[in-house]
């Protein structure tokens, strides 16, 4: 009933929304707690200037998603959660042999079933559209449109001006020594990395990567004919520094992939520290990095994060992102890729020519006229609730041995699952229930995997999540 | 001074473009003929409804170009040529070793020349603007843009399915058996061929191609570590069909790559029954066939060519094409990859991920409305008389032993200059002089055509383009 009324006036559903979402903030802040009384509903409607029927609809909502709970005669309350507590994953320590990855079709398949109608995608990385600037950023890019005609013809690599001035002038932020005429603009994050690979290693290459990793990283790897040598990497702190000095010391490493600032799957971040022993020992061999960063804005704490990229004074660093979390279908994405700036935009020449002119002019408005800052900003309050209702789902209904990350930033939970659970029967059972997950073997060539799985809290499904997270708690004791 | 004016009144602007683009066509398709004369000003402003100095301007810019002179006391009559008329080039009948291609540099500078403005760009093959349908495309993105939240996120591989549904009604015209669950939306046809190569080919392999062909074929097949090996191409029927015979005869060839309707930068079509003598060639000994048809739709003739694809019954044609020509910052390809397809898919994802999502409902809508084909209509016509006036003012003004092509479609000139002229030479001295144009050496890993450029006519130079072949003409006797 709620939605119908929210289709009809905009403004009682954005103060409706607003409510929702300051509880949500504030659970998990912990500025509210288990136990703890919410304002009537009366006075929440005084407090906010909306009315008793907005307020009561924002609080059935959240009762609906198992926040808060009522007490007949008495209120609302926060809900006491089942109480546990779940450890963080593990990340097996063995250093992997070199080996083929095997995941292709599960790749597409992952892809193509987020955009069935009426799936819970918990499975691809894919915002939904209310957590996107959808009406701003559109209108922008309409407004281009009708008025520049100059967006009709090639936008030569490196691209843009306009938006490569803005990027650079982001780069401020975390002391990145970087101009515009160091930037390539790509066709996403995707095609950066693939360029940058190309620029830096050949078929028969060893490319070292994190374990686990985003699986777009091993595609690329096995299509080249390179071999991906993968190093642990912890949910807390990222790559282990020991096994990756053993195996620079051991092996002919070609190239490194790393997500430092934020890695898919696990939402860790490396310490500055080491971050700088990782960028002393490639730079000790000058091992060209390829650095990804497309989550380092979505960070969680007090500060960005710093990319490798800022100590990097010998240009052996490709930095990539993309601005695949607010607008994944404008295909906007960049590359500054150090001493191989040449040979990435010839090859950004012969891979695809040029991106498409007027999503690149409505990012660099974008970007100038503040609206992206305010948008990423919304995004991080928006995950930061989305993970904690979905980890408190979580601790509730997943069976015992499970483990959860606590992700530093992005949208991405790791789960590891008691062992006997196989993640691929889990995601073959939750289609069949209509919801889609990414099971571990995804995230690596090993089978180290098998019983881990991501979820992606890019969308905010408020009044069935609660049941999506409950059926996935079931299935996993049928997933053997 | 008339461009003064052009600037101050639309409709004025209009009708003397018109009264221009009128005459143009009748000289080219030889409805007026030298020594005849034109209607006088007065009737011609009487029947037009003009002004009689809208017709006088026109008349001053057509005189200007060198198309019509003023005879005192007489009126105006269509100006004699030299009468000189030029061979056809020739195309050097030896096949080629496998080599390697050393022009990648050229190719870059072609394209970053062409952003450059003033210069006169008859090298990069990009519609100026007064041919592009700037003003109705970019309105529909626009309106799509302001309307559609969807765009604003993933449009997966293969493609918006509205486009992909238009694309494939199209493809009827020529007897493709094509549905859209054939097709792959790609960006722009350089990613088309790209993905297409990788599917079909790998390190070491020796591919074959049409010699002189588009550079862009070059580049990626050294890039992939693959070889060429060229077969000579005609500027009237296209490839050799013994040469190409002999060549599968006794090579191992994995796959081809030609541009059998309408070279670039030849401008030839292949005879139907060559085409079907390659199509049986390739079948019998099972390789695939990647071909390229940007240009097909760009015929001078009665008839649409049909391309080699309309013949494969064995899903082998890797047939390409895109917007190019009407909107190439759209950055909008296709291809049909026949047996390929999931291959070519899984290559897309890994490559880019996805297309720009508004740029192809725009293309699916301009389709749909009858836009895209008033557009090309009018397209053909500006190309033909664009060519046409460009190869008379190279008969007037290039020295003895030039030859021509007489393409069939599309917008290039392929020149054969005298044996000592070092094409190369001619592009820099004239970027002195702000021209731009095309060597031959880039069209080839052979030295065969050191003496040979291409020329774009996409755009209309009006008033320039006398005095610019005429300085081209004369650099001619320096450049050796």
């Amino acid at each position: 009933m709620s939605t119908q009324i929210m289709d009809k006036v905009d403004k009682t559903t954005f103060l409706y929304e607003k409510i929702i979402d300051d509880i949500r903030n504030r659970i998990a802040n912990g500025n509210l707690r288990p136990g703890e009384k919410l304002p009537s509903v009366r006075k929440l409607s005084r407090d906010w200037d909306v009315s008793v029927s907005t307020v009561l609809q924002s609080y059935i909502a959240l009762e609906t998603i198992g926040l808060i709970e009522a007490k007949p005669q008495s209120g609302y309350y926060i809900r006491y959660k089942s109480g546990r507590v779940l450890p963080e994953p593990e990340t097996p320590n063995i250093q992997s042999a070199i080996k083929n990855y095997g995941c292709n079709e599960l790749v597409t398949n992952l892809c193509e079933l987020s955009t069935i109608p009426g799936l819970i995608s918990l499975g691809a990385g894919i915002p939904g559209s209310d957590v996107l600037p959808t009406k701003t950023l559109n209108n922008l890019l309409s407004r281009i449109a009708r008025s520049c005609s100059k967006g009709i013809n090639y936008e030569f690599p490196p691209g843009n001006s306009k938006l490569r001035h803005e990027l650079a002038k982001r780069t401020i932020e975390w002391g990145g020594d970087i101009s515009q005429e160091d930037i390539i603009i790509t066709n996403g994050a995707t095609e950066a990395l693939s360029l940058s690979l190309q620029a830096v290693a050949k078929a028969g290459d060893t490319i070292l990567t994190e374990s686990p990793t985003y699986y777009g990283v091993l595609q690329l790897i096995e299509n080249f004919g390179m071999h991906a040598l993968e190093i642990p990497t912890h949910p807390k702190d990222g790559i282990d520094i020991d096994a990756f000095k053993k195996a620079i010391k051991n092996h002919k490493v070609a190239a490194c992939i790393l997500y430092p600032s934020i890695n898919n799957p696990l939402g860790s971040i490396m310490p500055d520290d080491n971050k700088r022993k990782v960028y002393e020992i490639l730079s000790g061999k000058d091992i060209p990095l390829i650095e990804g960063d497309v989550y380092g804005e979505l960070y969680f704490g007090q500060t960005r994060p710093k990319p490798i990229k800022s100590l990097d004074k010998k240009g052996l660093v490709l930095y990539s992102s993309s601005f695949k979390t607010i607008a994944p279908g404008y295909r906007v994405g960049w590359v500054c890729p150090g001493r191989y700036f040449d040979k990435v935009k010839k090859l950004k020449y012969m891979s695809s020519l040029a991106n498409a002119s007027f999503p690149q002019m409505a990012m660099a408005e974008f970007l100038r006229t503040g609206g992206y800052e305010r948008c990423i900003r919304n995004l991080r309050k928006k995950f930061i609730s989305n993970i904690s209702i979905v980890s408190s789902l979580i601790c509730e209904y997943f069976p015992d041995g499970t483990k959860i990350s606590k992700p530093q930033g992005g949208h991405y939970l790791w789960i590891e699952l008691p062992e006997n659970v196989n993640s691929i029967k889990l995601q073959r059972l939750a289609l069949k229930e209509n919801i889609s997950i990414a099971p571990g073997p995804l995230f690596s060539t090993k089978d180290d995997f098998l019983n881990y799985i991501r979820l992606s809290c890019a969308c905010s499904w408020s009044s069935v999540i609660d049941k999506v997270i409950k059926t996935l708690g079931e299935l996993c004791k049928k997933a053997h």
